[in-house]
């Protein structure tokens, strides 16, 4: 992998591991990553979208991608950094990098889509939502 | 223990592990016992109180208390029984066992309380529920 | 999407849902679709490694993508299917479909590479993995 | 409930809530108070039985005893404080107090029982690990 800049994630949160995290080979198991991942996703488009997007207006995971780069072992504590991949018409991606100790665990995408919960059907990308991110595009 | 008596239990339900339930020492982790023991409490009481109760009341688990036996391992799945220990005026404390292949390795009590959705209050077990429940109380 | 042909999924597994899968939209939450999907992937090639692979080759999980494709409520169980999408040099992609009552929920891939545990290096796909796993790509 | 003491308890741990820790009710799922509980427990004993016992010595949890108080809610962390409630001969009992933003949350009692690994008998609650717990007994 090419080198993983941290100073490309505008956004980080903390996630504290726990015992029952852990699977038989002794590692963070890979299924809870997607529990980390979710995290930052939450924190960083869950929070923005409720500040500026109409009430009507949520979004929901269309698809997400991990890759695993090493183990990582119990215990201690996760940064998850978070970012913009893309804006598209109908669909957010996001990008995501776990550190622990300093070093790059497992990176991921997140595609986000936006739906009124009053119609339930798919909606564009807030506009309020697109020029709060538009600065945290990845170059 | 004394010997676990399989047709003391009224209500089976069963739930197949996963990989991921599994902690370092090769074994179950023991947090995920409860989420096999609310398996069977879910299934008993929670449809039980759904189809009979008024639809105001509603539980919420007030304490659980987990035995356990023996060490489980992956793969497979496991039985959960439940049946009633007492149906106080307040509360009504359940009784579960836990078996795999065919021997017991968890037993543990609930102690559920009722409110009335509409007020937040607690409420005395509705009688619809102890009616229904009266032929399980374990002897 | 495209129809989504079962019987292209040479194998299958049945995960029973929990109520502590669901998250606060009412739905199970959709990072527990990784443990489902990985119950295919270990029931799928976890068990033909330890059967025909020589005792030192272990594989590990290097990538995982899954695409949500609709919502899906507690209870009942899910039938995870597993194919093979490619058999490379060095890794094994799957192909996985998750289905409830009938109907198609999301799919995933999931990428695989093996290991030589005696020495903590990175091998090709063994040749008896390799053997059974041909009549199970992907057409 | 009495008024609950915080400094009778000698040992804390701060664990991050996940927003897949919640249920259908917006609650923090009670099933979940379990691995927090288990982060207390195995931050106090867990590093002290292996700084003082002696290496073949380990213990196992007999069973566990939640008192759920009041609803969680996420996002936020919450604080696991530890002690023992009573040294036996054979068995160990450590109480537990949750705490979000200040307020209690639930009370716990787990009870360990410790094994010699080398032969899988139980033992005493070893030497070592009683003089270290001494002062931290509840009066």
């Amino acid at each position: 992998m090419s080198k993983i800049d941290r100073a490309s994630f505008p956004h980080w949160v903390t996630v504290t591991l726990r015992y029952s995290d852990q699977d038989p080979m002794g590692h963070i198991n890979n299924v809870v990553y997607g529990a980390y991942f979710a995290e930052g996703r939450n924190a960083y488009i869950g929070q923005l979208v409720k500040r500026v997007a109409p009430p009507n207006i949520d979004f929901v995971l269309a698809g997400v991608k991990i890759d695993y780069r090493r183990e990582m072992h119990y215990p201690g504590q996760v940064e998850v950094g978070s970012g913009v991949l893309r804006i598209g018409n109908k669909s957010l991606t996001l990008r995501h990098e776990l550190f622990k100790d300093g070093e790059p665990i497992a990176g991921a995408e997140s595609v986000l889509v936006f739906i009124d919960t009053s119609t339930g059907t798919s909606v564009s990308v807030p506009q309020e939502v697109r020029q709060v991110l538009a600065g945290d595009i990845a170059n």
